[in-house]
């Protein structure tokens, strides 16, 4: 069955399509109320719905908003685009979401994309390769978009645009700060790929805590990751030749992979060694071993993005906010004391 | 900084809207080359990319495929998500994505609203609430669909299109001949929601193997979930009631509820009861007591449901296929012989 068009109803109607078109999309008139009825019982009968595509190169509303993810396949944005969509749902708009694997060529895709799909604003988490040529390139493209843009748990430099993301940087000072408390004093970190936004502040966090403790920061302690699970694993192999007593893993998905390295070297956590993750994703609870982290808050991050974008697209959002939420600490049992 | 459009590249070229367009969209032309030449330098220089939704009401392709998935926060469908993208990516369509957070009218809005913005094809995994009426519409809704659609992992009666799912019949039978070999003979199950297809399935397959074993099949031992966590945790307390040995949750996420609750009640897993879930997430594997479970390879199905969408839109699909995928018994640790 063909879709009907606003023709097909002016011809039944007997009426202009400039008639339809008026009565449809609900424009100041002066067509009479029969048969304004008679158009729109024409109009369900047929099951007609508006071409969005088509209406909104004129009206430029379409109540949707685009959403750019790195990897929808990493729990912690599967859940945060689950918040934003439940959260814009309220407010009366749909969402339409794109996965960047990654890669800042795919963000930049994605966001001509979506854009070209009429989306009323952006909400882009950005991707975490580095080429820097792609990330001026990018940030050129963004920076010249006429729709709202919010920046979720992530930022790249020059961009000029409201965000928001947890205070990474205190995240990572919390988490190597509860290991110096149990006396742990060389502590391997693995990363997220260097240049990430998120990672790069986590790892100063880091730093920060060992330097106001007056401990050594040991360079080669840290292992850079890619945040996903198989990088934990390899990253815990190498920092096992060094002598860490306690792992600072950048996210959980790693943590993850350093538990199952140290089964497989029979190592406890944490009699032999103490770990710290970052999310708190929903698993993390129910690993062999409870797993001690950092939460962030989905739900909180997702409610704050779609309020930014709520607040540009009223035009009451003006200013660059960026709004830091404030990390947590879980203790669970996978960190102890050092005994040394 | 306004997007350029082809208006601005005419203008600055010196030459009409029509021949722009002729050249940019690479149509059969007269015009001399130097112009053309001209017009793409221009266009590059001035960033410009064509607005594919006003090109996409001409052309009618926009190599964009649109997936819309119940539950994105369910790591089987972010994993499944994932696999349609990479897929898709490969053979040069983009992928946007919407969560019908498991209603049947939200997936009819969104596939309304991914319809409008001009997809190839959809792919859709339905929603499992049970409303009658809204499945009739949303079935009438798809029916008339002039693109192709693929259904993923689901049915609804009348439906006319490609699909594609694990064998949930078997997979359900597998599970509970698993439990039957290992001596159970009150076995619980933890279904998802009435009238959901792969639920149903499941569940059939399960009272399959009771009776194809002689075992007497109690109606009270199934308790409904909804294929989440905390359902599986709710059923779990109903079940430890009745003098069930083993259960069957119809997903992983139940099944890890089965666990909680379990703890709670100082059970152990396999000793006091045996378990075994549907899935096989990431994580099943990393639980304190490793799960048994069915596997079906959210890559396998993805790839296959790109398979058809693909064959569809090149005209090669034409007859009314449904794949079903081989499910796989994974045994792990937390099933075991029934000490009776």
């Amino acid at each position: 069955m063909k879709k009907p068009t606003i023709r097909d109803i002016a011809s039944k109607a007997g009426v202009s399509v400039t008639t339809v078109s008026l009565v449809l999309n609900d424009k100041p008139n002066t067509i009479s109320e029969p048969t304004k009825k008679k158009i729109k019982t024409i109009a369900e009968n047929m099951n007609y719905s508006p071409n969005h595509m088509a209406v909104s190169l004129v009206t430029k509303k379409s109540h949707t908003i685009g959403l750019i993810v790195p990897d929808i396949s990493n729990n912690f944005f599967a859940d945060l685009a689950k918040s934003i969509e439940q959260t814009c749902s309220k407010d009366g708009y749909s969402v339409i979401l794109s996965n960047s694997n990654n890669s800042l060529k795919d963000s930049g895709d994605y966001v001509d994309l979506l854009y070209n799909r009429n989306v009323d604003g952006l909400i882009v988490s950005f991707a975490t390769d580095n080429g820097y040529d792609k990330k001026e390139a990018l940030v050129r493209k963004l920076n010249s978009l006429d729709i709202p843009l919010i920046s979720l748990d992530s930022w790249i430099e020059n961009l000029a645009c409201p965000g928001v993301s947890i205070d990474h940087r205190k995240g990572g000072y919390i988490a190597a700060k509860h290991l110096l408390d149990q006396g742990h004093e060389r502590i391997g970190c693995i990363s997220g790929r260097k240049g990430n936004y998120s990672s790069d502040l986590r790892l100063q966090g880091f730093k920060d805590a060992l330097e106001e403790a007056g401990v050594a920061y040991h360079p080669d302690d840290v292992v850079e990751g890619d945040y996903h699970y198989e990088s934990g694993y390899e990253a815990a192999k190498a920092l096992f030749k060094r002598e860490v007593s306690a792992i600072f893993a950048c996210n959980d998905l790693m943590a993850y992979g350093v538990f199952t390295a140290a089964k497989e070297e029979a190592m406890s956590v944490p009699g032999d060694l103490s770990l710290i993750g970052f999310d708190d994703l929903f698993f993390s609870s129910m690993l062999s071993v409870p797993l001690t982290t950092i939460r962030q808050s989905t739900d909180m991050l997702g409610k704050k993005a779609c309020e930014l974008m709520m607040g540009c697209l009223s035009g009451q959002t003006t200013s660059q906010t960026y709004v830091k939420l404030e990390p947590r600490l879980v203790v669970r049992q996978s960190t102890g004391r050092h005994i040394g």
